[in-house]
C-alpha cells in the first residue's frame, strides 16, 4: 500500500520570495507531502494572494495562529516548512514544535548560538523532526563522498578544501530597494550577525563537516565586507585545524564576480582524494594517491546510500531539486517512524539535524570571534 | 487565482517498468496535473498494486474501459499519459482521442508510418492536444540553441554532428528473462522493426531537427546488429544532406561500452558552432568563428525562451526530470487553451507534436530503406 | 658516450611557411640532430635568406643540387626533412633516395597512389629510413591508447569514431593572395586531387588505424566542398567497415566554425572505450562497459612505450612540438640502426612509415571514388 | 641575419637530475644557445660522464673553475645556467657574476634574505643579467592572463586564490636513498629552511604577483609538517591582505594525494574573473560578473604579448618546456641588448628577475615568522 501523503504547511515563501517555490518543489516531488495550509506572508493579502497561487487550502495571516489552529484539527498538518529570513527561524520552529508540530526549517538554524540551543533541547524534549535543509547533503555523489571517506578509501585525511563563491552581492543592489532577496540578507536585523557568512558560509562548513565526518577544532578567521556602505559581511576566508591534525581553508563568497553557485569541496587523505562540485553534481571525482582520477557518476557506482537518493538512470542528470527533495523524502520517513514509534530507518539517517544547525552556528561564532581579535586562533565549541 | 490541477491518467507504467515513474514525477513537479486514474498494467492484479503503490485513487484491468469510463464521469482525466511498449502507442492514443481525451505519449509515435499519420490525423479532427515526449527538447539550454540559430546567431548551417550512445545492451541481456526493459525493447512485436534506431535513433534525430530548425532531405544508412542472436538493431549510423546543402552525420548505439546516455549535438554555421552534451544540460558552448568557446550556462542568458523552461537561479542544476516536466508545463497551457477555445500560448509551441512523432517515423522508414539497399541515398519524405 | 648528432637538411619550409619551422624545432629538440644543410625555396634569394634566418651553414638554390652535393661530402647529411607543398614530395624523396640519403617527409605521401608505391618500392630497396611525420602518432597517451587496445583492454573492436576539425578555410582566404598556406593547400596543382581530405583526413585515418591497429576494408563517402569557388575539397565524411565486423565514421573539415585543431578519436570495444582529444594531449580517457571514465595521464601511466615518448614528469604538460619531436627521437634511433647494420630498436618501431603513406593514399582514392559513386561502399585496397 | 648562438654553461643538473635537462632542452628549443660547457656534478667522475652524455665539450670538475677559465676564453661562454640544490644558488651565482658572466639561476634564489638581496645588488652592479626561472610566467595565457589585469579588463582587484598541489612527498620516501630529488629537497641543509614552501610556494607566490601586478602585504600563515620523521615543511597555508583592500588565500603542499603538479589561479575584480590551470596551460578561463565563462585559448587571443611566447598556432598544443624555452628566449634578447649597450627589447621584459627572487624570500621569511607566531599577521617587506 501506498503512504498517505503527510500535510505540509508553510510559514514564508510569498509572493517575490525564491526558496519557498523551492520547498514547494521539493516537497511534492516525490510525492509524499501535500501542502495544504500557509502563513506565506506577514502582509495579509499578501499572504492569501500568495497561497492561493501556490494552491494552498488554508491560508493563514499569522503563524501563531496558524499553529495553534493546525495543532487542533483533525486534519491539521503533520509538518511545517519555515523558509522566512533568519531571525524569524527560532520563533517560528518554537511555536511549532510546542504545537507538536514537526519542523523543517532552512538554514541557519538561528541568529545566535543561545537561540539555536534551545531550539535543540526543545526539540529533543518534543520528540519532534526539525529537519535543517543544508540541501547540498541531499546529493547522492555527496553522500557517497561521504560513504567513500567512512570506509577508509582516502585513509587518514589530511587537508581539506572548501569554498562557497558567488557574485549576486558584487555590486550594491540592496540598496535599489526592488531586490527583495537582497534586501533581508543584507539587513541584520533580519539576516542576524552574519551575511554571507551565515547564508553560503554555513553551507560550506557543512558540506565539509558532512563529508568528512569530522568538524576543525579551531579556525583562525577574515570576516570582511568588500560592498562600501554594506551592513554585513559578504566575504569571509578562515583556516581550520582538525583534531587529528588535519588542516584546511575555507572561503565564500558573494562578490566573487562570474560565480554562479561555485560551492566546491576536496577532501585529501593519506591514500587518495576526492572533489566534488555542486555545480556539476551527477559526478565526484577520485584520485589515488600517485594514480589516475577517476570520474564517479550518479547511477553507475555500487552503493545503497547513493541509490537511496537517486530517481533516474546513469546519465540523465538529477540536480538541486532533487537534492533538496531527497530531504523531504527522508523527513518523511522520520516524521512516519516518530509518528508511530519506530526507530528511524538507517537510509534516513543522512538528514541533516538540529545540531547540524547549532554546529553552524558555533563555527559563525567562532569566525567572527577570530576576525574580531584580527585572525587570533579560536576554538570552536561543542566538538 | 492558481490554475486547478489537470486530472491525469497513465496507461502502462506498472511496477518494474522506467519511464512510467518519471512521467507521474515530470506530471507532478510543475503542479499542473493530478494523477487520478490508471491501467498500469495488463495483468489486473500487478494494474491495481501498481496504482496503489503511486496513489491513484482510479484503477482500471482494461485500457478500452478506462478511456469509456473516464469520458463519462465528470471529473473525468483531462489527459492520459501513454507510457506502454511501443506498439501500443497507436491503439491506446485512438481510444483516448476517440473519447475526447488529450494524449501525453511516449515517443515513437507508433510502429509503422501509416498508423504514425492515422494518429496525426484523428488528432487533427478531433483537436485534442497531442504531446509526444522527446524529453531533451524540454531542456531551456536545448531550446536556446534553437533560438540562438533561429535569430542567425550561426549563420546559414553547414554541418551537424549528432549521437546518442549508450551501453546497456552491449551484452545480450535480453535473453536473462529478468530485465523486462531489455526484452520489450528488442522484441520487434513490442518494439516495433526499429531497436535502437526506435528507442534513442529518433531521439537524436529529433534534437537535431529542434534545434536546426530543419530536416534533412536525405540520407545514407547503416543499421546494424552487433550482439548475436538479438533480434533487432543495436546500432545505426547515417549520413545526412539538406535542402540548403548542408551535411551531416548521425549515429545511435546501445552497444557503445562505457557511454551511459551520451546524446550530443553539434550544428556549424558559416558564422559559429553550438555543441550541447544533455549529460551537461546546464551549459551549452558556443564558439564563433575564429573565436573562443563561451559556456553558456542556464539562467544566465537572457532569453525568455530559456526562462520559461526553467525554475531555479544559474549554478542551481536541473535536470532530466525538469526537462521532462517542462514537456507537462506547455502540455497543461495547451490543454488550458484548447479546452476554452483559446489559441495555444506562443510560449507553449516548443511542445513537440504528434508530427514530430511522423518525421520520426519518416526517418526510420528511409534508415531501414537506405541500410537494406547497402547504404544508397534515400529522400526522407514530407520535409 | 653520447651519440653524434646526425646532420639534417631541409627541402622547402622557406619564409611564410608553418610546417618548416615546426620541423626544425622538432629536429632540435630531443638534441639528436643537427640542421646543416637546405634548400629552402625555388626562390634562390629567398632560399638564401630563409637558411641564413635559420641558422643553416650550407644553402642550396635547387635540391636536386643539394642531394648531389650532399651524397658526395664526407660531412654530408645523414637525411633531409621534406617539407614542401605535397606535388614535390615525391620527386624530392626519390632524389634524395637515389642519393642514399634517409628521408623525413611531411604527409601526404604524394599525390597519387601510384607515385606512393614507388616511393616505397625504392625505399625499401635501398634500405634508407622513410619516415612520414604524422605527428599525431607521436602523443604518449596515442601510443599508449594503441597498446591499450593490443593487449586487450577493450575487448573485441566494435565502433570507431574519428574526426578532424578546423575552420581556417570556413572562408575564400585563399582568393587574398597574402596567405601562402591557404593558397598553395586549396591549389590542385600543387596539393593534388585531395584538399582537406588529403591534409587533415589522412591524418584522422592513420590515427585511427595506428590506436586501432587495423584500417577499414572499405567505406561510404561523401567529399564536398562548402566555400563557393574554391577548386578542392573542405569537408569530408563517411562510414567505415572492417573486417572483424567492426563500424565507424570519419568526418574532416576545413570549414567547421569555431574548430581550432579539433581532432579525436573514440574507439569502443566489448569491454571498454577510449577518448583522446589532440588539444589536450596529456590525457586518456579510459571507461569501462557499466563503469567509471577513467582519466589516464602522462606520467602517471605504468608503460614503457608512454615513457620512451614522453621528457618530463606527470603534470608538466607536454604538446604538439613534443609529438613532432618523438619522431625525429625514433627517426635517429632507425637511422642509427640502419648505418650501423644493426636491427632497427624496438622502441623506434612505432615510427610511420612508408607504408602507412602508401595507405594513406589508398584511403583517398577510395574516398574519392566512393563520393564519385554518390557514396557507394568501396574497397580499400591492400588491407 | 641569423644572431650567433649564445654559449652556454651548466653548473648541476647531472645524472639524475630533473631540472638540468629540462633546462637543456629549454636553452636549445628556440636555438638561441648553445651549451659548451658544464660543472655538472660535484663528483669528477660522475661530471665527466654526465657532460659526455649531455654532448658538452668541455666538463669541469669544479665550478670555481669553470667561471675562471671561462672568463678567461675569448668563445667563453655567455651565461651560466644553474640547476644545482638551492644551498648552491647563491655561491655559484656570485662566482659567474663576478667574472662577469650572465645567470640564469633556478629557483628559490638563495636560502636567506640577505643572501639573495646580496645577489641582487651584485648583479645590479655588474650589469649582469640575472633571470631566475619561474617557469610558469613563460606561459602566453600567464602573460595574457597579466595584459588582462593591467589593462582593466577585471576591474578592482578584490580576491585571489592561488595553489599549488603536488602529492610526490605524500609518504616518507627521502628515507630510501634512492630518490635523489626527494633527498635533497627535505634536507635543510642543501634546500633551506623552506621545503615545500620554497620549492612550490614561492612558485604559487610569484605566479600570483606576476599576473595581478602587486604582491601583498601582510600574511597569516601555517608551515607545517605532515609526514612523521620529516626535518621540513610539506605544506604551507596562508590568508593575504593586499594594500588597495584585496584579500587572499595561498597554499600549496606536496602531501595532497592524487595531485600531480596542480599550480592554479583564480583572480576575482569588481568586473570579472580569470582562471588559470598549469595542466592545462593553452587556456585561461575568463568569466565576467554576471555573465558566462569563455575558454581563451593560445594561438586565438588578439595580444601581441601571447603571440611573443607562442610557436605553433592555436590547437596545437604548447607546454612545460614552451614556457622554460619562454624565458631563455627572453634571456637571450637581454643579453644581447646588455652586451651591445642597447636597452632591453620591451617584449622581454617579463622575464623573471634576482628582484621577483628577493621578493620570494621576503615571502618564506614572512611566511616562517607568521607561523612561528602561531599564524599572526606579519608584513611581508619591501612591497
Amino acid at each position: 500500500m501506498a503512504q498517505r501523503r503527510l500535510r505540509l504547511g508553510m510559514v514564508g515563501g510569498g509572493q517575490g520570495a525564491f526558496i519557498g517555490a523551492v520547498h514547494r518543489i521539493a516537497a511534492r516531488l516525490d510525492d509524499r507531502f501535500e501542502l495544504v495550509a500557509g502563513a506565506l506572508s506577514s502582509d495579509p493579502q499578501r499572504a492569501q494572494a500568495s497561497a492561493a497561487e501556490a494552491g494552498i487550502a488554508r491560508s493563514y495571516a499569522d503563524w501563531r495562529e496558524m499553529a495553534r489552529a493546525e495543532a487542533a484539527r483533525d486534519d491539521g498538518i503533520d509538518a511545517v516548512a519555515i523558509v522566512t529570513p533568519n531571525h524569524l527561524h527560532a520563533p517560528v520552529a518554537t511555536a511549532f514544535l510546542e504545537a507538536g508540530i514537526h519542523v523543517v526549517c532552512d538554514k541557519p538554524l538561528a541568529i545566535s548560538l543561545a537561540e539555536g540551543e534551545a531550539l535543540a533541547k526543545l526539540a529533543r524534549e518534543k520528540n519532534k523532526l526539525f529537519a535543517l535543509t543544508h540541501t547540498y547533503s541531499g546529493y547522492p555523489m555527496v553522500r557517497y563522498a561521504r560513504e567513500l571517506i567512512d570506509t577508509g578509501e582516502l585513509g587518514e585525511l589530511r587537508l581539506v578544501q572548501v569554498e562557497y563563491a558567488q557574485d549576486w552581492l558584487a555590486e550594491p543592489i540592496e540598496t535599489s530597494g526592488t531586490n527583495k532577496q537582497a534586501g533581508w540578507r543584507t539587513d541584520p536585523a533580519l539576516a542576524g550577525p552574519a551575511g554571507c557568512l551565515g547564508d553560503i558560509g554555513t553551507h560550506a562548513y557543512h558540506l565539509a563537516a558532512f563529508v568528512m565526518g569530522m568538524t576543525p577544532s579551531s579556525l583562525a578567521a577574515e570576516v570582511h565586507t568588500f560592498v562600501p556602505g554594506r551592513r554585513i559581511d559578504d566575504h569571509v576566508q578562515a583556516m581550520l585545524r582538525y583534531a587529528n591534525g588535519a588542516r584546511g581553508m575555507l572561503w565564500a563568497s558573494q562578490v566573487a564576480s562570474g560565480a554562479e553557485n561555485a560551492l566546491r569541496l576536496r577532501v585529501y587523505g593519506t591514500k587518495a582524494n576526492l572533489a566534488f562540485d555542486q555545480e556539476q553534481p551527477n559526478e565526484l571525482w577520485f584520485t589515488p594517491l600517485g594514480g589516475s582520477a577517476e570520474r564517479l557518476t550518479r547511477g553507475r557506482v555500487k552503493s545503497a546510500i547513493a541509490a537511496h537518493a537517486t530517481r533516474v538512470p546513469a546519465g540523465h542528470p538529477e540536480g538541486y531539486l532533487e537534492a533538496f527533495a531527497q530531504l523531504y523524502k527522508d523527513a518523511a520517513l522520520q516524521i512516519e517512524a516518530l509518528d508511530s514509534g519506530r526507530a528511524l530507518p538507517a537510509e534516513s539517517l543522512l538528514l541533516t539535524t538540529v545540531e547540524d544547525g547549532v554546529a553552524g552556528l558555533r563555527f559563525i561564532d567562532a569566525m567572527l570571534a577570530s576576525s574580531t581579535a584580527d585572525g587570533q586562533w579560536r576554538e570552536i565549541g561543542g566538538v
